[in-house]
């Protein structure tokens, strides 16, 4: 099963989360619209700009899995501490956990994010 | 909870799931290996030399995400149909289904992979 970029819904959010600023983005499966029988819930690969953030929430009933493909920024952990993080980092957000995530460099920062629930 | 790509453990595999030539990579979580609480099961960021490939291979009581992230190849999916891959594009395997990946273009096809299985 492919999902295609050219394929995907481009978005453009301001203040996600709470966080501030414009994310745009890629979104490959909406968030609870995951295929049949699998556990993907949502598939998109993000862009905060300069200063933008994701603000700090929770995930209730599924986790969430970032990975950071270019630029900087701070992961804001489930624990409230920010700690840098750059390309190739993965965070892990499990359930009844949080997170945050925001661009403190000078250029975009991309990431792909993909959300885990039981089986749909 | 941080995976840091400096703290992954470099790979090296010769003929994965039975395809060609050589696949580096940096591995995050190994299989099975997720923590606990969390349908995380695997996470890694691969590349395939030109001309290799991941071999066709079946996902029994997992299934899994790739990302291509840069280059370009050729998507074996569950029907066995080889289909154009490129950056951004996302595919899913789901339990029962089966999968392969090969190196099409001139340079490096890099790949990110994510294993979902049961809550651990």
């Amino acid at each position: 099963m492919i999902f295609r970029k050219a394929q995907a819904s481009v978005t453009e959010t301001h203040d996600a989360c709470g966080g501030a600023g414009l994310m745009t983005g890629f979104s490959y499966v909406r968030r609870g619209a995951g295929p049949a029988g699998s556990r993907l819930s949502m598939a998109a690969v993000n862009t905060l700009a300069p200063g933008a953030s994701v603000g700090v929430h929770p995930h209730e009933g599924d986790e969430e899995v970032y990975l950071v493909i270019s630029g900087s920024g701070e992961y804001i952990d489930s624990d409230g501490k920010a700690v840098p993080v750059g390309p190739g980092d993965i965070t892990l957000t499990r359930e009844g956990e949080s997170h945050g995530l925001r661009n403190t460099g000078g250029s975009p920062l991309t990431f792909a994010a993909v959300i885990m629930a039981d089986r749909a």
